[in-house]
């Protein structure tokens, strides 16, 4: 079976080497102490190594059910579910006016990387009803915050997103779902609605679902969507539950992953709904939460290639076959660990060095989050309204590789289940799917953000990238190794969005043919940057005196690797990008 | 549910007009004339279509059962395999001595990818036994020969490939079975077997076991393992069956995927061996067999990505979302096919100028197998064997990549079961991993491969490339558009080569830490050559006036985007290359 454990260090060293929280002027952030976020990671890591872990293929292995239209969760998941309760970890970021812990959101990201790591399907029950809380909390009125929040905060009560039907997923101007308006207010809420991850289940006494749908008579398309608040069970005045409220499940699909967490087809006949936000305006209530709920995904993605990579180095250096090409390096043995082998190295320093960079991007745009909530920052605002798509999209496809590698050095044994290698690549697929498929994240890059407050997002990307290597050009120690391929793959970037600037106003489609490759060129440039600074972090901590030098020193050498062997990929992602829509767009749609 | 339907235009255009088969100089060739091929491909395409692909995901959901130590095949197999035997296509290219047909192995590559695009683990029963049988053909007796071959041929027996125990995959030196020598010359095997494909089903009367064992008292690894036939039911001299031979199914794997094929830990207990070829040269018979078979994988991993590229498109088609940004195209529908989507496209010409640039690749292969073969061709024999691991590693990775991209066009419907597209993933997955993982594939090409007899065959290829290069160089309608990229490719492949040679010999880490990036740059640059020389065919077939002009100007446009968008990779992966072990070998293990 396979086993997590906690990352600890690496965060730590990210809050607070590279980001020093603690002296961040953001409001809350002063709480964020070393020993103190330490210790916050401990438990973490204590409740997903002990409780979550081994529910993982639990829950893979059974799945969910539905019985009598009720859906029930995996074995142990109920009691699991109790403990992150009971731990106040369902609320550790929320508003304390409704009794959550109020943590920034750097730190409740970090603690969810835990957790997803451990079990991506179980977190997500409690990282649904997150979602569904910051819309309440959002767009909410003081009484239906009042209403809905504290028993949310807890998890007593669950919460999904409602948007996809079986005909519209992307485009959801096509919806079909009616909201009908009643004399008091409320609406009458008629459709059925699509893979709703935990849509249903067994873990709480009342499910709060938001519902996207349309109010006849309003606008066509995407602008005649608004937003609603749905129950299961009605909630009286005194938070009390009521009658069901004609809120079904159709059924529960099924999935090549994350079979703990039950995706179901949600049938709502004339249920009451509480409209949230304005009308018509759903859309735009969805777009204040997207940035958190995809770094949210993004996470997600990372956190599977971390345990999977733990796990691929555990049989690296477990399994014995061959032996090195310059000498026996286990001499007594049968053979040595395939850790020697060059090529299980290459594979096993893709994953580290990805897992690490990856992780300092997310906290890095976690941090920007914060900014901007917290702190009203408008410039990080806009920063990770940009960085957005790029940490959904770069992190769920590289995590996703990496998932794959990792189980590619299991051989054999990697294909079958096991061993559990095949579970983190089945969840890990998911994650470049939802929350807006991965294409979708390339086109909000390029279509929308690029140009956003007329391209002053990026501008500031590069001239901060511009001025970290002027700051330390004269720093012997960056200079080959980091700045030279960092300066490299932020000339490819600019190179791409020139392109994108000389060739996408006579047809968009030069844009667009080429907005995969500019996500994937963004996100290895994001990551230069982020091993750059690290790097500069761990050489600071040595000349310090740091006392763990083997900790700083591997850090250095994992990112020599991801500067020298994966950032070479932005010279051949604007090399796509340069060749335009032409070879793209050549052939009509029957040609195929 | 996913459909299937054979690629036979395009197959015919390889055959005929890319290698000009009927007008080989190879024995057995004549006959491959192209009313012929047609009419061969068109029959297996029925079968495929009607037969083979409906019980995809049958046995994809049933999976196998053992039960009472014999084990079950899904529904429908049982028929399916009837169907096969009547055809005679268990035996396509087998020896007419044995009840074969005779066919050249080209058409038999091209007739497998048919089977296996529409239904690999199915197919697997008859390739694992089509491997046995290569082997007992190759190094039996007379007597051997008659005793197993004609059944095989039918398949009324299947065969199965046991190497791998569970403590040794790749350095089968390790193994533990054992051989006892008999005094009437057989042996006794006793041992278990892990991961063997087909291992027991209900499809066949009798399973003829290839094993690999030691002699007890032989020299030490791997230069003691002998190769031994252990048939289930010892085969009496009249070929009727007598008692059973004391091998039994341990149990079966649960697995990722082929959950239609059962992989089976085999159980020897004093079991009767015969030995196949001589004493402990066991794995000198299976390398006789092994560029086949590798080829083989290579031709299930392009196998799995035509189905899935072909079910993607379908999609693509129907599914309406989103407008095109250049203008609505089905301006009188709710919206417009996803196809029209520029980053829906990119993904689809991946996937096209994949498949086609790889089936010209594998097939192009699979000629040099009947060179050496029926022509005794060394020249072919040395070209293939470099080629072989490229074949493998390369069509495996990127078909695979490519039936992830697929099932990215379904978005949320490609994630469950229901599309059938998560089937095609999962399957694909295991062909980067048996028959050698891709790892050891690339480990073979650079440490082995390359300078085989001196560097003589991957000089040859290079000279390929530049002679077509120089022969073409006037053409106007090949020269930007596939010489100079092709041209770029072999030169950033010659420099690959040019480092390993000069960094290889001072620290052989220098090599085979770039052995992976070199396998698929040396895939890419056969993707181009491939590429060029049917844009070659192309053209002189719309100069000859050929009538069906779309499908050549599809094939030229196809291959135009392969040369933009995908021959960039070489630059990449030389970059990486070029870095040595420095940066791959950095760390201890214990820094994991």
């Amino acid at each position: 079976m396979p086993s997590y454990t906690a990352p600890i260090k690496d965060v730590q060293f990210l809050l607070h080497d590279l980001l020093d929280v603690s002296h961040n002027d953001i409001p809350g952030y002063d709480e964020l102490e070393a020993d103190f976020t330490g210790a916050v990671l401990e438990e973490a890591g204590k409740v997903a190594s002990e409780v979550l872990a081994p529910l993982n293929p639990v829950g893979d292995v059974e799945g969910c059910k539905l019985e009598n239209g009720l859906v029930s969760t995996p074995t142990g998941f109920k009691d699991a579910f109790e403990v992150m309760k009971e731990g106040g970890w369902t609320g550790l970021d929320c508003d304390p006016d409704y009794g959550g812990q109020g943590m920034p959101y750097v730190l409740n990201t970090a603690v969810g990387e835990i957790f997803s790591g451990a079990n991506q399907a179980f977190t997500m029950y409690q990282g649904l009803t997150h979602g569904a809380y910051s819309a309440i909390h959002a767009h909410g009125t003081d009484e239906q915050k009042a209403k809905f929040l504290p028993k949310m905060v807890t998890c007593e009560w669950t919460g999904t997103m409602n948007l996809t039907e079986s005909h519209c997923g992307t485009d959801l101007g096509l919806m079909r779902t009616k909201a009908v308006p009643q004399d008091d207010g409320s609406y009458k809420i008629t459709g059925e609605k699509i893979f709703i991850s935990a849509g249903d289940h067994d873990l709480s006494e009342n499910t709060i679902h938001l519902v996207l749908a349309k109010i006849p008579g309003g606008p066509e398309g995407i602008k005649g969507v608004s937003l609603f608040i749905v129950p299961k069970y009605i909630v009286k005045d005194d938070r009390s539950l009521g009658d069901a409220n004609g809120v079904s499940v159709g059924s529960i699909e099924e999935k090549m992953g994350i079979h703990g967490n039950a995706t179901c087809v949600m049938v709502y006949n004339d249920s009451t709904g509480y409209l949230l936000g304005q009308e018509h305006k759903g859309m735009r209530a969805m777009f204040t939460m997207m940035n958190e709920a995809r770094i949210g995904v993004g996470m997600q993605g990372l956190a599977q290639a971390e345990v999977a990579y733990q796990n691929a180095v555990i049989y690296a250096k477990d399994r014995l076959q061959g032996r090195a090409v310059t000498g026996a390096e286990n001499p007594d043995g049968p053979a040595d660990p395939i850790i020697v082998h060059p090529d299980v190295r290459r594979n096993l320093m893709d994953q580290k060095s990805f897992v690490e960079g990856g992780r300092a991007f997310l906290l890095w745009s976690a941090n920007l989050i914060d900014r901007t909530v917290r702190a009203d920052d408008k410039e990080a605002d806009g920063l990770v309204s940009l960085m957005t798509p790029v940490v959904k999209g770069f992190l769920t496809d590289k995590g996703f590789d990496m998932t794959v590698q990792a189980q590619q050095v299991f051989g054999g044994h990697g294909y079958i289940e096991e061993h559990g290698m095949s579970q983190f690549v089945r969840d890990a697929r998911i994650t470049q799917i939802y929350e807006g498929a991965n294409g979708v994240q390339a086109l909000d890059l390029v279509g929308r953000k690029l140009a956003q407050d007329g391209g002053k997002h990026v501008m500031a990307f590069f001239d901060m990238v511009k001025t970290f290597i002027k700051e330390n050009a004269e720093d012997e120690a960056l200079k080959a190794d980091f700045l030279e391929p960092l300066k490299q793959a932020s000339k490819d970037l600019q190179g791409a969005g020139m392109y994108f600037m000389q060739n996408g106003m006579t047809n968009p489609n030069n844009a667009l043919s080429g907005s995969y490759d500019f996500m994937h060129l963004f996100g290895h440039t994001c990551l230069g940057l982020m091993w750059a600074r690290m790097a500069k972090a761990a050489n600071a901590a040595l000349a310090a005196g740091a006392s763990d030098t083997a900790f700083y020193e591997t850090k250095l050498a994992t990112g020599r690797y991801y500067m020298a062997r994966q950032l070479p990929a932005t010279g051949m992602h604007l090399a796509r990008i340069q060749t335009g829509a032409d070879t793209v767009m050549a052939l009509d749609a029957e040609a195929f």
